[in-house]
């Protein structure tokens, strides 16, 4: 058996850090059934040559060969364009890929300004919100504009990412048991915690039916238990975020609270280029790095490839092959620490390739 | 002459931090009118007590005999509660207190983990976007809810928040040149410059709009030429705040984003408990310490009172009264520095009073 994989490298430096994946995927060797790349079309600049962001074509690939994917990063015009559309976007609605699940940890990196202890995963809802683009705009009498977006929070799309949280969480109790019980040092003490993020204070409705429906999977059940519950509103929590990062574990939140937290998260523990991302639903996953195109420092080779290989590892490890994705972070944080082949964002002067290689040499 | 202020202290920490703003304020002597203070009620505890958030009293006594206010914080209860709404959401619109200006700027304090370069402005525009809370709930046949909210963005109030954002950069700009001409140390070298926080890249109508109003404002007229314009996506502008906050000068945003990342700012200056913020329309202001109610350590009598004192500083200066709020400033900045009274926020032992005393010494 082979593992398809469809390749969205899309804009800008995502054409560079994904080569980077499939090289390590490529690696593994017999730990996961060999691996086929079906590269795919999507991205701004797919939309100017041929004017679709996501040709029809690709979602069918996805659909009907794929087992799974891997995102590169999309470039937007800064203006509106008729008929552009993120791709991203667009693609996680059209796969129903509805929890966007983005670990963040810390590894001590020489020579990093500060270093934050921080060990959490944001899940974040991924499918409504303001993402679902509805929006209009009037011309008033005077001239002047109103445009108005419609923000949808539903209790279906708020209760299963709400679950996703708390598995997670439990899950992660339980590797930690199991990584105390084998002697190793594990940081964190407590229960296993999930934190809903909300404005609830304002948006009383919306972000109401949000919160209670989360609070509703853990309250329904004895399963979660060991897991405990906590709020914060999203300002207090991109606050504390960088107050005490090591207070949380699992963060459940809306689509837009979700992307600003992660990146919050990703300035914590050194790079946007070090947060890997899958975009999950019941029956697909798409790893996809969290950081964007970067068209400064596109065709330069100097792209940090690591949140990409890390998506790589996030995938594998969400269809089950959980030791070939432990041997990929290994070797990662095993780079690392070492510090010496780290990309300019890290502070370092080694290449995308440099960088790949080096994992490559640790797998 | 005399100076009426409309104080609402409200709920939590607010009934501890606002008298200690009265004090300073009443320590400046003659270098200000007489000030009178009209205590006002609002807040969590009072709709507790007497039904009502934000009584018609005092909105009445505010429009018709204050010429200007501070308020304290505001707890919310963590359910909807009928009838419940926040009053100072209510206070912004009631009085078309249109801008929320918070300056950030970090001062070295004795034992803090760690000390980033920050002197920014955020202006947050203070009566849209979600913050209208148009919101609604439906139940679906199946049981299953679906609860929608309005985010309403206008022409007219991106314009006149763009507008307040060059024109305080213009300021700064000024203020920058005089203390460089004084022989100060002044380590912002460029262009003033404001940063257009936004989304438009998943919100191309709504967010579009407030971007193309507020480049509009500069590219309208010659004044603004020496002001810089450049642009952050929300989640970026978060990731950037922490890896290089040094970069910003004015930062100008919708309603919710300023809400982030002014939380976010805070925590990059040590603590909550230190920014401050007024709330101004083109006839009235109103000073408020940009942190929350802190239930926690309410009543304890260690409330950092500078978020507040720091506040009314701001609201004096924006009557007009430069000099007695630099004096302020100082005497803040003083006790900051030597780091002998801090609240437990900032790391110390000091109490509400003890700070208070010390800046009232030194003043
Ligand atoms: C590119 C953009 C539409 C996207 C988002 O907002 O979801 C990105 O910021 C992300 O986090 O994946
Ligand atoms: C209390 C709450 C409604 C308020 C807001 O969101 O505006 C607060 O967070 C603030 O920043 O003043």
């Amino acid at each position: 058996s082979a593992l398809k994989l469809g390749m969205i490298p899309a804009d800008g430096i995502g054409k560079e850090v994904l080569p980077a994946a499939q090289r390590v995927l490529e690696a593994l060797g017999s730990s996961i059934p060999k691996p086929t790349f079906i590269p795919l079309k999507a991205g701004w600049e797919e939309f100017q040559a041929n004017g679709k962001a996501l040709p029809d074509e690709t979602v069918k690939i996805l659909k009907e060969e794929c087992d799974a994917a891997m995102f590169g990063s999309v470039s937007s015009p800064s203006h509106k364009v008729a008929g552009y559309s993120s791709p991203i976007v667009a693609l996680r609605k059209h796969l129903d890929l509805y929890a966007n699940v983005r670990p963040v940890s810390s590894v001590p990196i020489p020579n990093q300004k500060s270093y934050h202890q921080c060990d959490m995963v944001i899940v974040r809802e991924n499918t409504e919100c303001l993402y679902i683009k509805k929006e209009e705009i009037k011309t008033n009498d005077d001239g002047s504009k109103i445009a108005l977006a419609t923000r949808q929070i539903t209790s279906r799309a708020s209760s299963r990412i709400g679950k996703m949280a708390f598995e997670i969480a439990l899950r992660r109790g339980q590797e930690r048991q199991q990584a105390k019980e084998a002697g190793k040092d594990v940081w964190w003490n407590g229960e296993p915690k999930v934190t809903i993020v909300h404005k609830s204070n304002v948006l009383s409705v919306t972000d109401g039916l949000f919160r209670e429906s989360v609070r509703a999977i853990k309250e329904g059940t004895d399963r979660y238990n060991g897991v405990k519950m906590e709020e914060q509103l999203v300002d207090s929590m991109v606050y504390r975020m960088f107050r005490e990062p090591e207070i949380f574990d699992v963060a459940v939140a809306p689509n837009l609270y979700g992307d600003i937290i992660s990146d919050g998260a990703a300035a914590l523990v050194g790079s946007l280029g070090l947060v890997p991302s899958i975009n999950a639903g019941d029956d697909f996953v798409m790893g996809e790095p969290v950081h964007g195109s970067a068209p400064d420092i596109e065709g330069q080779n100097i792209a940090n490839p690591i949140a990409s290989i890390r998506s790589a590892a996030l995938l594998l490890s969400s269809l089950g092959y959980v030791e070939p994705a432990s041997r990929i972070n290994a070797a990662v944080d095993a780079v690392l620490t070492e510090g010496q082949y780290l990309t300019p964002d890290l502070g370092g002067k080694s290449s995308t390739t440099d960088v790949t290689e080096a994992i490559l040499k640790r797998l």
